[in-house]
């Protein structure tokens, strides 16, 4: 194998396939990623075996093969690099000599024989969607997932499509996040759990741009998403997700309007009294225009109160305060409604079109 | 006590003193901070035995007095706070209440009688020196102090001044850096050892201005630094340093002329082959005119040339890449010239009115 590419271009690509670089694993090629040279194209090729990730890069074709080599080392090298030509030739021991005229290295690769190659998926039932969308909804929904593996569900999140509309949900048993995104075309009815991981590794790699669109591919056990020059494979999680619909209500006895910088920034003043062993909920006090923040620990209390516009009655209601920051700051509205039907009751913070729903159970508390 | 203050200059002063209160210690006082309001002054004072700090802030003085609290949270809440007055006020039992007039924190906070405070430091001998030049000078020597508690004397630097000239060196036992500043005035010879710990934890705090003085006062067992409205006390290491003096050398059989980024970025990228645990040499040889980079490992090789100007002798020497690095990085010269005898002697880089001397003891390797 014979190759001579540009150095940032090589790079852009060495950092999306190190995306499916396991951190630690027991089977070194798994280490490794694949560099494939073959029918006119350079692939760099990587598998932690939930994730497979395929990207195309630019390059001079010298002489086609292919060769695995250990994925943060090549990294490292071509990054450390001073000149933009790198030539990487690989001989027939699997020695890889990678150069920029200037340096000269001499690494041990691989065969890439033993590598696990990504399966091959049939490309049926897609959908397409801005790769801005896609981040923006993964952002939003992602810190509700659970990290507890015994419920592997919650470990994933719902891509639902229904009559054209894309639901994402999380939820942790405590809170539920839902964001709803209207697709531009018609598509099939769907429904599939994506892995926590996939989600948050793709966010990493996919550039934001509002015009550049992701196609996802889904089969009964994968998803791929396809953009640019990459694909990127993920295992989905098998089962049936939870039924949500019955937990959301649209009754309520207490509707606030408030700032939500406001009650973001106060909520995190009051969790600087909490140590991380303790569960202190922050007590929230709504009376009429007003709404008030006290919390009391071991440490100390605090309270403080902000304006609101109320509707209802007032209420007396405790929150674990990372609950309502997590949901608060994915929340791009300046102004939001609050839902409340008692202090035992789930509160939702939602828009009036349900783009965004916020479910948050409350917590016991001691007056 | 009661205060009224500023908020930015509040946490200005936190920051400052925050640079003495110790990570972990048994002793609870020590993570706090007392602040002393006192004949119209109010003072910010930290200390963890090893270091202590006084530092002045403004401020509104309602009522004087002296409390202790705890360093990290005071500067979690302080920082926090929304609005720019910030109230601090302790009643009898030790209660501090923070306010800004939106959020009301109430803390335990303790009496200071139990801190250690600084202790009285005669003023007599000292120097005076730019605030720039302290920082620099600690930032191109401080690599080199050695961590090894048992030869506690290479955990400091010594700080000498003779003849009006302030020589400061650090030595861990395969290297030497001098550094040496001409002063301004006049001053009569001392030596001390300050620990590598209160060097560190002072240029953090240096704003680093040119014009910014700072005095350094010496005690036989206490070093004083006093700038703006600060001062930091640190024990000195008792001992006498090391006879350096007959380490250097101003022989050579070898000299070369290089360009200093060119020769650093080489040495970097061979250290990408040696994983922590190999103790590998960069082996460089040196012919007319060039300078040639090589290392082998378990995980490769590598090699690369660059153009050097040479007097004297071709030479083929192996170093420690690390301390060639730790070297390089801190001197400003684009040219750097570096003296060799043989491949077992010391080699030195130095410029030619020796305001820097880097001693660097090569490795045995085998070719």
């Amino acid at each position: 194998m014979n190759i001579v590419c540009n150095k940032q271009k090589l790079l852009d690509g060495i950092n999306i396939a190190l995306k499916a670089i396991p951190g630690k694993t027991t089977m070194a090629i798994l280490e490794c990623m694949v560099i494939e040279v073959k029918e006119g194209i350079i692939k760099l090729i990587s598998n932690d075996l939930e994730i497979g990730i395929e990207t195309i890069i630019e390059g001079d074709i010298k002489e086609e093969g292919s060769v695995a080599v250990e994925a943060k080392l090549f990294f490292e090298i071509i990054r450390k690099m001073s000149l933009d030509e790198i030539n990487i030739q690989v001989n027939e021991n699997y020695v890889m000599n990678i150069s920029d005229g200037k340096s000269k290295f001499n690494i041990a690769a691989k065969s890439s024989e033993e590598f696990p190659f990504l399966p091959p998926i049939v490309k049926n039932e897609s959908i397409s969607i801005s790769q801005f969308t896609l981040r923006e909804i993964i952002r939003q929904t992602i810190f509700s997932i659970s990290d507890n593996e015994n419920t592997k569900i919650m470990t994933g999140e719902l891509f639902e499509i229904k009559e054209n509309v894309l639901k994402v949900v999380s939820l942790d048993g405590h809170r539920i996040s839902i964001r709803n995104v209207q697709l531009k075309n018609s598509y099939p009815d769907v429904s599939m759990i994506i892995p926590g991981k996939t989600l948050m590794e793709i966010s990493k790699i996919l550039n934001g741009g509002l015009e550049d669109e992701v196609i996802m591919y889904f089969t009964d056990k994968h998803v791929l998403f396809e953009f640019e020059n990459t694909i990127f494979l993920s295992r989905l999680i098998e089962g049936e997700y939870y039924k949500i619909e019955k937990m959301i209500s649209s009754d309520y006895e207490t509707k606030i309007l408030v700032n939500k910088k406001e009650m973001l920034e106060s909520i995190d003043r009051a969790t600087l009294l909490i140590k991380e062993s303790e569960k202190k909920p922050v007590i929230i006090d709504i009376t009429d225009e007003s709404m008030t923040f006290s919390i009391n620990s071991q440490t100390g209390s605090m309270n403080e109160q902000i304006e609101v516009t109320k509707e209802g009655k007032d209420i007396l209601i405790g929150f674990n305060p990372r609950f309502l920051i997590d949901a608060l700051r994915v929340i791009d509205d300046e102004e939001i409604k609050i839902y409340m039907i008692n202090p035992k009751a789930p509160c939702f913070i939602k828009n009036d079109d349900e783009s965004y729903i916020y479910l948050i159970l409350p917590v016991n508390f001691k007056v």
